[in-house]
């Protein structure tokens, strides 16, 4: 991808002509279309595209570009986004006493394998519960919370969120719930990562729920989160194998590594404007 | 392991010396140990083992072996199996109109993979909807079921499975639930294939409810029946990756080679006497 | 995918506004595209396409379509192919000794998972071999091979391919190896199934050559047969975890079931024109 | 485990009686069996065995047994480790400038989920290259090579080794390759990662390589260092998909991600003495 390449997301109601209409205005605009997917979802009539495209030497500005794109959108029903390929979206992660998840997206972060910038770490719990993590140069907020505060300290999130111009909130084993209003607020810009194989045991412990059922694998369950408790649109699962000698500990520690990396390919699907909605569902277009 | 190896599986409460006792018998009536795991379940305190063991030259007959292991049995408090390794187990297959799992048995059966010896085929449907399956030398039974008969059809089954010396039922697509009498009667002798990851998507057109839902991994569960619907002891389970592209046809012809792998592993585990019951779960002991 | 879909892959030099012309003749054509899928080689500077397309009803008949885009092609320097989605391609089948990839697609031709007729089933060993395989209705021919005997067996193969109109060969576990004036008549139509994660244990007895190293997976490799022997472009593999316990001939017994999802795969991929061949190397659109 | 059991790891000729014999003398001792796993390699003859045993209240000393250990070690013919399951190993790290396995495995020795005390960190490179992971605490040994320097490069590691009472080196994607000499000092002591599945794609860039042939999946491999090259005991391996869209850089990314859990589960296997060398292979007790 050049320092030019431009992303474009779409989803429409379903006609003939939507991809060479799309294409052809791109082209007319100079530029050349480097990847592009499609889905068509016969069961709703909607469809769904995902394009990555070059601006050739003589192509419109960005601006432009936006504003063509912006007319034929128009036109045709579509709801879209349109951004360099080279932006960096911005990110607060929201943890508890677990940092496995923050450790290794902080990693991937600086190393630049994900293309984010951390805004903000906001914690229920004090950073000592983060020692072994080294958090040099990002801002780290304690907001506890209680029964009683659990408003204000929200508040005072959304207060962040919008003070620092973060586009995506993760909760990296943040182990409260949201509220209704909060969900709403943050929908379609707040990932979880849920320690099962969803939807196989929902709400608390479900590792010691899987120990108990006896299941020969375990997950983990990336979504964005909805006002629906683990109901979210899944992004991406994974499992691992165990065997009736895991204890619930040995679940725990196995399920970390599989959480670290769902949680992390679904970041990186959400960051590269892989992940479209549909519903109460998500296209993911593909690698 | 050789023809006069036999595999012995033991379940007790926990104590010190079981090894000792074990092995030590076992060594003085001439046999060496080719194989032997164990597990200890801290939880309930219960201690199971699988020993697999040769018989010597000089070998105690494998009766007497049988009363010292039942006089040890007795002592510690054991309930054991005690089979040659060489013995090859009776088994049902109870069918509706999907085959797959069917064929993929009878071709394991034919070329000796799986140590087992089909004693009947019944199914609730004509023989003419197992058209493209070769059937040639096992007695077919078709026993149609309706509300008012499904009593009669059961106890045509249960007699069948006394008449033919069955040792192992599955239920190979069977679309039928099983009477809760029926399943107790054939309590850890009976097999199912459930076509979801359990204990996600319980009940009926589960990848139906999956597609649904838009997870990304689809699976199946082979599990003992129990009269629990779909809460039986789980054997052994397996996934597949899917998309957002895959219609619930895409799943369910996916789903026929996770069927056939989980069952056909299943039945290798329950058929090498790998399999032994701790309540609501399995210890599967390796292979 | 309706019955008046048509599939159309391409290939040429990579360069702006293929997508934008391609998308643009079907339109004016009276089609709608179903699904797109593109991969722009940077390494090699080409540029590779499937689509899937809908003729709507007051479409162009599909000669004229095909005279369309054999127009396009000509502008654009594209190699294509283009056909009816529902057409259903003429497969061979050569085999040995071993049967389950043959029992299996056979299986997977006669529930129509696999989109295919079987024009003749070829083996160098007679039909007793593969007496537990239903070969109903399916031409058997025995050819027979030793060292003097090679080039007519071979000619014979050649002109069965022909006589029969077969469009695809398939090595099921044919334990011959072509020579490399065969190879050169089937490049791009045989496909071959080999018992090893490729490059790893090339050339005989590989699952020996895995028990012997060591290893803890073990796979298979679907591939395109070229005269470099093991070397062909690969177009599916997959792999399963074994352990030091593993024997040779648990090996191969694991393997069977490698081989048989790896080649069914790899047959659904070549038949729905999923694969185009890049040089050494395949770019598979996904499913 | 309680604090005060032990691990026992035996190697010997097999013969009758030795379960038997092994788990008498610990009864005899005061000892209760908590998991045992054997393996009877028929190839080679040779037995495998890994005992771990909790000392009961009126239990001999730990010197006592470990000397009632090793007199039925002489009888029998047996190499064997001993000691208690809560010791913990010490460990030397060598990395050159890629440092995702070295902050993985930091990450899990500060949590305490991998049983280990970090004695050094070796690089051929500055500290400086490792500005993002935290090395509190941990002494840092800045060792450059060059084709001149390379025996007094290692003779400083091997000084290192021992002033530090090291018990394992790993090469957490440490560039160089060891002499014969130093590796056979380590023999059995010393465990690399490689960045291919083994034995595809030696040597140097098996990433490039894997890229080169087209496959489609990739993997890493942990094994024991020996003089030949790429040619150790293999001790753990593991695949990811990848596809025709995949870039080096791609592939390098996605392989870290599996060079982390790889190296982390293999050391898990050596720190708690799952594995024991059996010739150029490894018998690995399973978890």
């Amino acid at each position: 991808m050049t320092a030019t390449s431009m992303i474009l997301t779409l989803a429409c109601p379903d006609q003939p002509g939507i991809v060479s209409a799309v294409s052809g205005v791109l082209f007319e605009a100079g530029c050349n279309i480097l990847d592009a997917q499609q889905f068509d979802d016969v069961e709703t009539g909607r469809f769904f595209m995902r394009v990555v495209f070059a601006r050739l030497v003589l192509a419109r500005p960005e601006g432009e570009i936006a504003w063509i794109v912006g007319e034929l959108a128009g036109r045709l029903g579509m709801t879209f986004t349109l951004r360099p390929a080279s932006s960096v979206s911005r990110v607060m992660l929201l943890v508890s006493k677990f940092d496995h998840c923050l450790a290794d997206l902080l990693y991937r972060s600086r190393t630049g394998e994900l293309p984010m910038e951390v805004t903000a770490i906001v914690s229920n719990h004090g950073r000592e519960h983060l020692a072994s993590t080294d958090l040099t140069g990002i801002p780290f907020h304690h907001l506890p919370i209680s029964t009683q505060s659990k408003i204000e300290q929200e508040a005072r999130i959304w207060d962040l969120f919008q003070e620092t111009s973060t586009d995506l909130v993760v909760l990296a084993r943040y182990m409260q719930i949201l509220s209704d209003g909060l969900s709403e607020k943050l929908a379609g810009r707040c990932i979880n990562i849920h320690h099962s194989f969803l939807p196989g045991f929902k709400g608390a412990k479900p590792y010691h729920q899987a120990h108990e059922r006896g299941v020969k694998l375990i997950g983990a369950t990336a979504h964005y989160v909805t006002s629906d408790l683990d109901e979210g649109p899944i992004i991406e699962q994974d499992v691992e194998r165990i065997s009736h000698k895991d204890t619930p500990e040995d679940l725990i520690r196995k399920g970390r590594d599989i959480e670290r990396r769902v949680l992390a390919r679904a970041m990186r699907y959400h960051l590269e404007d892989r992940v479209v909605l549909n519903g109460k569902k998500t296209v993911v277009f593909s690698t």
